[in-house]
């Protein structure tokens, strides 16, 4: 576990990738977000989106799923607020990687024990642009 | 189909209801987002979370669901922004109310033929508070 101490600013941190495929895209999409673009290659090629590609929400999910696999933790208290843009679309069998850039951090004046950590994660599709950004604030506790 | 001229300022519009199960947070929080507090009752009541909630990515992803079964569409062409926050948790069983409110639209100056319009979405569960709120910023095609 690491702690609002642990927390080293200004520095890019590699947590983890995914490759969707489009199986992986098409079953989300589904189930949760069933636009054409995201379920069928001909539809979507005649789209706005120019040929298949993943449901933002699916994009969010697999953020998370990277982080959910990364082998330390930050001991978050809670999100105090975050803002999500996705600036391209996520292609099937394109490689993501989540990085992750602590951007601020604070000790917080009215709760002793606990700190302010905003970050920016992004999620970089292989030799392209970055699919995702994200910036989050945390609550997270100072080392015991 | 709806287009930039059908759309109405200041004015609240349900869009639709999802209640998500136990066995919904559950599911999708195995796969996409494994945190104690989406997985395990007794581990949850003992977190910051007080007890079983859902995921962002999954609340999100309830609220792409429940667009997607509306009746009326808008005709967009592309997402240029959004900021997304979870105020409160998402509790097993209690239903979920999309509302969705047009705040501001203009006519893009670069591209006729297209506007933009930002809103604000908002998540309301039942006999309690909002568990998201979104701004979303969308190019929509005028009537042609």
């Amino acid at each position: 576990m690491h702690y609002f101490e642990d927390v080293v600013l200004g520095e890019e941190i590699e947590i983890g990738r995914h490759t969707p495929s489009r199986d992986e895209i098409v079953e989300f999409a589904r189930k949760w977000d069933p636009q054409p673009f995201h379920l069928d290659e001909e539809a979507a090629r005649d789209s706005v989106m120019g040929g298949l590609c993943a449901s933002s929400c699916h994009t969010y999910a697999i953020s998370a799923l990277i982080n959910s696999r990364r082998s330390t933790r930050l001991k978050t208290a809670a999100m105090l607020g975050m803002e999500v843009r996705f600036p391209h679309p996520v292609r099937p069998d394109v490689e993501l990687t989540l990085i992750e850039l602590p951007l601020e951090k604070r000790v917080s004046k009215s709760r002793p024990g606990v700190g302010v950590v905003r970050s920016r994660t992004r999620l970089q599709s292989e030799g392209g642009p970055d699919v995702m950004w994200m910036e989050t604030s945390f609550l997270v506790e100072r080392r015991p």
